[in-house]
């Protein structure tokens, strides 16, 4: 007789009942050969035995089976496993238990993405990380946001809403965004204009569905954000690197391949470059916007971080001045937020945003429009304009502190300028610390850092890291540089 | 001179300092050529008094323009722009407040969706829905969530874990879900063979991504799920419809199929069909599985709705049987929860996930790792599950009230078979009833009901409709039949 105490297991905090889940599994082994057509089981009476269950529950099992045609009850013959089922040649059950399914490769051949890089990630040993320039998660006013999101769940009308909700974001949020977008970056729109996606990159991903196809030519910075490059790359992009410098990317190269053709993309990151941390300046955004006024050509401006600017006043983006409907741009309510709320939004002619909607609706359908409402009514109470004020001031306060303490301790064996604005700065390191070796060491002593990999967009290893203060305390920084001192020569 | 006091605007709610804001967008007016290269501006006592600010404030804003080289500041000549700014040929800032430039079209060509469909949804005025087939989200443990979110938020652990976090999605939900998976659909599987996304949605739109080139064969049930098509489509796919029947997708035609040429993709809804809610019966599943095992082609098992089962007990999905790795099965924690709680998965052979893993990370990088540390909490002290009995409970008794009322009041003029188990059944209306006129005029007395187009995913107008029921409490029911009583014929 077949071990059926080792082959049925049961587990009564599940929703189905114990006679299903007997049911299911006898089923399973007939599926599977290892109880073949016309063998009998045994009586209720000596499963419920072995199983240690009432005799009712296996009473009730059988019914089961029975009703689905899989066993037929007789007096004379006890209960047999009918004979109407296909013969299917079996698995030995030991082979069964041993290599299920799942626990090889696919036998089928599949593309994944072309160019990857290993995401690396804390543990739970490091108690320090400087990390990419993330926002500090633990000032964000998180409770209030859970707690309007609570409320808002409870309100029928909003219910009924968000049954189906809206694919281009909630409209409060848009209506909002669309508000506050226009005051602080001088941006003529509407909530038409918009769409929220989860987070920035989901809209650049969008964009790049919508304009890249095999083969064409994308012009981008060098280095560059790391997951647009790949993102281009897997749509199939012709990449033409650009450099850039302390002004930004140079409008000169752009404008020289213009003049041979005009590119079918260009994707920018004027405010806090990623990831070396530079600004456009004044005279090449002007240059830049004749340009593309000139060659008409779509441009992604990825704005992701412009609302932390220490220096001056931010330079208004590109997206604000005369583009005639070229320039999409995008930025980002969870950048800051706190990494987890991924909100961000995507800003363009109407037609276009009407396209993008139905591209997401392929993707996942549309994003939480109930976390949606209460990011809305954050802006509407002005909470989430005292947060940025807060966290504007906070950040400031830390990149002051994070840079006098490097220049002070590390200042002959680290290189940086201080940013104008963002959550990092872009720190380069003498080929006498290599990255790879330095982030070994560091770890080992509770820090985590990158190991630069990320940055590498191009042919160079500027072995140089983005090193994130926003989210560093005080007493963090000092431990961190502390580690550093020790593992740099 | 220029008309300042319309030109500038002032919001001391916003995080940036009034004096940047005049700063501001007085270079967005010279960036636009308003104010040319050399012009004289209005003395700072000047432009105080028309601002209606403080002069200290006119004075800090043309220092910050000085400082960025945009006016200079004599005595002799006072406040004047820079000429060494580029001619910039002016707009009429008449004109540039007319048409701003998002609210033209792009003048850049792009590519949408192939074939999509307008989304219909129910407006404030609607004051009862059926839908789709969604569950209600009034009794999930929402609160009970949310509180766990914000506890786990204030955990210095989960804080630094979180802000990298994980891209397959937090390890506790992976290994709760593929703890529960193993025990309610017999899958022998470890958290390294499951992806989190967002919603069952996002888990198929990678796999097609992966899988599907331009021409490649996929064979589909018709009617299908209708973003399933549209998505498979919009990858290029070469749709093959297989007639689905009361006991499910005609496997013989499968058959028919792979003995000409193997097909690159099949996407399957074996429990609760969408739309039709038949179930695949178990011949014809195994008969699949044989078919999977003989041609080796992979399968999309969308299983979205396996918890509500009624009548017996659910038939195993195919992952669980013997398929050599080839079934890549697709499941929503949502579908049981709160639609706009988007939390779907991916189970697949290691080697896939990997690869899908780089995927979704250029879509949206990762979800929301603390809202899934939070759902894996629920897991594990066996709310989750409690919740899913209880829902059992209540969907079977709305299904057996809803199927009563509908047999009762309107048996002569609507076609249904009482489902098995999911939250929808599939009505069939006269002709003499076409479902756009209905769904108006039920519109107009309050109820919105969808208007069937998005089930005729192939030449055939079915006017038929999933009537969801598992939302409707019995009041609601009631409501919504009189409604349909009267604007049936």
């Amino acid at each position: 007789m077949l071990p059926f105490k080792e082959l049925i297991t049961i587990n009564r905090l599940l929703p189905a009942p114990v006679y299903q889940q007997i049911a299911n599994q006898l089923i399973s082994l007939i599926h599977e050969g290892i109880i073949k057509p016309g063998t009998a089981l045994p009586s209720s009476r000596q499963m419920a035995e072995i199983l240690s269950v009432h005799r009712k529950t296996i009473v009730a099992a059988y019914e089961e089976l029975s009703a689905q045609d899989w066993i037929s009850s007789t007096l004379r013959k006890g209960v047999t496993v009918s004979k109407d089922l296909p013969e299917i040649k079996p698995r030995s059950f030991k082979a069964l238990i041993k290599k299920p399914p799942y626990h090889g490769d696919t036998p089928f051949g599949f593309s994944g993405v072309s160019i990857s890089s290993a995401a690396a990630a804390p543990a739970a040993e490091h108690r320090f990380i400087i990390n990419d320039g993330f926002p500090d998660a633990r000032i964000a006013p998180v409770e209030m946001l859970l707690k309007e999101y609570n409320r808002l769940f409870r309100i029928p009308a909003v219910q009924r809403k968000i049954v189906y909700g809206e694919l281009a974001g909630a409209a409060s949020l848009r209506m909002a965004l669309a508000k506050f977008l226009s005051e602080t970056r001088g941006l003529n729109i509407s909530e038409n204009n918009m769409l929220v996606t989860r987070g920035a990159q989901m809209a650049i991903y969008i964009v790049a569905r919508m304009i890249i196809k095999p083969g064409t030519t994308v012009i981008v910075g060098e280095p560059n954000y790391g997951l647009a490059n790949m993102l281009f790359l897997n749509c199939g992009a012709r990449l033409v690197r650009v450099a850039v410098d302390e002004n930004g990317i140079d409008v000169d190269a752009i404008e020289k391949i213009c003049k041979k053709k005009k590119p079918g993309l260009l994707y920018v990151v004027p405010h806090h470059h990623h990831p070396t941390t530079v600004t456009l300046s004044a005279q090449r955004r002007m240059k830049l916007l004749q340009l593309i006024r000139a060659y008409n050509f779509p441009v992604i401006e990825d704005d992701y971080d412009y609302d932390y600017h220490y220096n001056s006043s931010p330079i208004l983006p590109l997206a604000s001045a005369d583009h005639d409907g070229n320039v999409i741009y995008i930025g980002s309510i969870g950048k800051s937020f706190a990494t987890t709320v991924k909100t961000g939004y995507m800003v363009a002619p109407q037609n276009f945003i009407q396209a993008a909607l139905q591209v997401r609706r392929l993707i996942d359908i549309r994003g939480d429009n109930l976390m949606e409402e209460a990011l809305a009514a954050l802006f509407e109470s002005g909470d989430m304009q005292k947060h940025l004020k807060k966290s504007l001031k906070l950040y400031h306060e830390r990149r002051d502190m994070f840079c006098s303490l490097l220049e002070q301790e590390l200042g002959n064996r680290i290189r940086f300028q201080k940013p104008a604005g963002g959550m990092a700065l872009w720190a380069s390191f003498h080929k006498k610390n290599p990255l790879q070796v330095v982030s070994q060491k560091a770890s080992a002593m509770g820090l985590f850092m990158g190991d630069g990999s990320f940055y590498n967009t191009g042919p160079v290893n500027y072995n140089s890291l983005r090193m994130g203060f926003a989210s560093l305390n005080e007493r963090e920084m000092r431990e961190s540089v502390e580690v550093l001192k020790k593992v740099l020569k």
